[in-house]
């Protein structure tokens, strides 16, 4: 099989676009769910994107929807919209297994948060998504819609794959490091990672501090919309002031100034991948947006700085914090965890509650010199990846371009806006805590700038 | 049945100052647990303090820390002692009930992040202790040691009850309005709730913001040393620094000064009670402590004001956090929800995000006055409840004596060191946020000066 012919050529499916003819009967939920369900009985054979799925209930599901916007009164803008949920996030018609064979078959009864703010908006669920185990490391073998002998990214492997090839038109996924983002740009859709604690991670098992609940999606309204319809239902997590922001994805705003970070991406990037990125500060210039680097501007140069350790430190922080639930799987059934993750269990007894303290006090650090970048630029800029998906399944990519943002808990946008050996690559937005609503603005207007 | 007929004399069962004698084998783990199953026999039918028993599970941990204590090489302070679980929080080896006919039977598969840290010392898990419905609200009969015809307080009403009855050394509890320090008042034991976050609270089912898992126990000892084995080894929730202070509970020391505070329960205690602690505050004037008061201090009387709607603000917060996940349970079977919770419910689904910010923000203020006096005083104190346990197993009685340490989010111990009506009343001893060995050691020095 040479390159060539592991190439496909994946279309995304909106759905917020199409609503406007739903209440005449020019098309229906339920029409646009069996286009989802044709494409997914094409590409889910090639691309292993779910673990379950639940056809019979997303066609009832659709039904309701379709009568409601005949009706002309649909739940929210996302009512019918067939959706994926990454299987770390508990949904009650499913189980949720976590990548993990020590949960196989596994049932919460109940849905997660997020997923019960989702039906109660009208949405359609029509399967789990493929995870890493505990949305962690190890893959399961899905395979990116681009090039099946790819990685699609992970750990929401599954939900972006999924959304890429026009299975579904959004999902929800999650990120400690890089886990929306990285799947994302691999795989060519819109990735949305909020502000941490902005989106309620009730009953989602991806319970580290830097984790948070995203979007997957067909377009940058679709990532918003989502995110937004399970904040004003959920919330964010208890004690968190959850995603502020408009009805609708906020309004193209053109920024003043941006900062291009590097981050230890940079030095890995391909030459693809730094072309790309060169060529979109070079016209973002040209368009009038002043654009701060490490070489011009000392304060992002301190950013630049503080932030390369972000790596090894979320690691730290995310091997504390995994020591539970790993210890009592492990006094279960060791033999149901990989070896990563019983090292890393074995790594996380040798630290001490002292030490992670220590990590936090540097951690809350690093955010504060971040913030202090908010006076200075709208948003900062970079490759959501340092180059397209690498071939082979046996690792989900590099994450060196995305867990600063993790590490900073702020809002991150991946853009499908680059290519790199004739794949896709994300243009990265970031912005500060709770600004998600201007990051969106700020990425809309590049995306037409750009696009 | 006449008051005095329904009276009974409970005796507590410390454990740490019992294994001294462990090593020469004048007494072992074991023997200490079969004393404490003896009076669980005698005990238990009268009032109703565990939903499940592990009894064969305890027995084996027991013989396994007698020999660890005759080899010289126990796990920790706490190796071998009976401890009871609230049955909200999950336990691998017995169901998970949380006070619901929904979870009737329910087995998450693991331990929570505080029982396996508990195993890891050594600690033998006796039994699940009852819980009101869903740790909120709707008893579940357990009744009061000292008085049968009285509530144990709640919702950590078996904790308390086993702990007072001399069944176990100590329990976890949780509290989110009062539900540790009320219950340990009612039933003449040691409570202590932490600061918010001190504790890691995975797989603890009540996650609300501004709740917080604690202990009851035998002696304030113990109090300290089961919190403090928890935090060493899961730290507390994430993101969070965690329980911080020595080894085996802070020594007495002597407060400086101490303020005061009426809140709202000072206009609904009994004559008893305020009498109790007036004499209080007279013997600590006495023996040199600066006692201020709202009539002597505004910035006391400011800390007054602000707390005076903790009740209402605390039920609001409640309230729209706990959104999630009842919806999803009433989805899956309303019937076994009470009234009562249905219509919590209901409230929260009359709320917004927007709303929700608003309380987070009024708060985060009074956190912020309460701090203040941080600088003017030790600790603060008054009474852990209103009066002696109510008559009547319908209600867990009042909250409003404690509710404002769980809106402040600082850390509470209760003393048993008062007597309402014959009956346990106790001191509450308040600290500021991550200070708790500080109001450890303060209210060590009470407990010598007072009791």
């Amino acid at each position: 099989m040479t390159a060539t012919e592991t190439r496909m050529k994946p279309v995304m499916r909106p759905y917020l676009s199409e609503t406007a003819r739903f209440a005449s009967g020019k098309d229906s939920p339920r029409d646009f769910l069996e286009r989802c369900i044709a494409e997914l009985d094409r590409w889910e054979p090639k691309i292993g994107a779910f673990v379950s799925l639940n056809r019979d209930g997303a066609r009832e599901g659709a039904d309701r929807a379709t009568a409601r916007w005949r009706e002309g009164r649909p739940l929210s803008p996302i009512d019918g919209m067939p959706l994926g949920i990454k299987d770390i996030i508990e949904t009650i018609d499913m189980p949720t297994e976590m990548g993990s064979p020590l949960f196989a078959g596994w049932r919460s009864q109940r849905d997660a948060a997020a997923v019960a703010a989702l039906r109660e908006a009208g949405a359609v669920i029509v399967g789990k998504t493929v995870t890493t185990e505990f949305a962690a490391t190890v893959p399961r073998g899905t395979r990116n819609p681009w090039d099946v002998s790819r990685t699609p990214g992970g750990s929401s492997s599954g939900s972006a794959a999924a959304v890429a090839a026009g299975l579904l038109s959004a999902a929800l996924g999650t990120q400690v490091i890089g886990s929306t983002i990285r799947p994302a740009s691999y795989c060519g859709c819109y990735g949305f990672k909020p502000t941490v604690g902005a989106i309620n991670r009730g009953g989602s098992h991806d319970f580290l501090s830097q984790s948070s609940t995203g979007t997957l999606a067909a377009s940058l309204g679709e990532a918003w919309q989502v995110a937004y319809e399970i904040a004003i239902r959920a919330g964010g997590d208890p004690g968190f002031p959850g995603l502020a922001g408009p009805a609708s994805a906020p309004a193209a705003q053109k920024p003043r100034r941006l900062a291009f970070l590097e981050t230890a991406g940079w030095a890995v990037a391909s030459a693809g991948a730094q072309q790309a990125m060169e060529d979109a500060l070079k016209r973002l210039s040209g368009a009038g947006v002043e654009i701060r680097t490490r070489h011009n501007d000392p304060r992002v140069a301190v950013v630049e700085t503080v932030i390369a350790q972000a790596r090894q430190r979320s690691a730290d922080i995310n091997t504390w914090e995994g020591r539970w639930p790993l210890n009592t799987y492990r006094e279960r059934d060791a033999s149901k965890l990989s070896d990563v993750m019983l090292a890393r269990l074995k790594e996380a007894e040798a630290m001490t509650l002292a030490d992670y303290r220590q990590m936090l006090g540097e951690r809350n650090k690093t955010r504060a010199r971040y913030a202090e970048l908010a006076a200075e630029v709208d948003a900062t800029i970079g490759l959501s990846a340092p180059a397209a998906a690498p071939v082979g399944l046996g690792s989900t990519g590099e994450p060196a371009s995305t867990v600063h943002t993790s590490y900073l808990g702020v809002p991150a946008i991946s853009l499908p806006l680059f290519r790199d050996q004739g794949l896709p690559l994300g243009l990265q937005v970031v912005g500060f805590e709770n600004d998600d609503p201007e990051t969106f603005a700020a990425a809309a207007w590049m995306e037409s700038a750009l696009g």
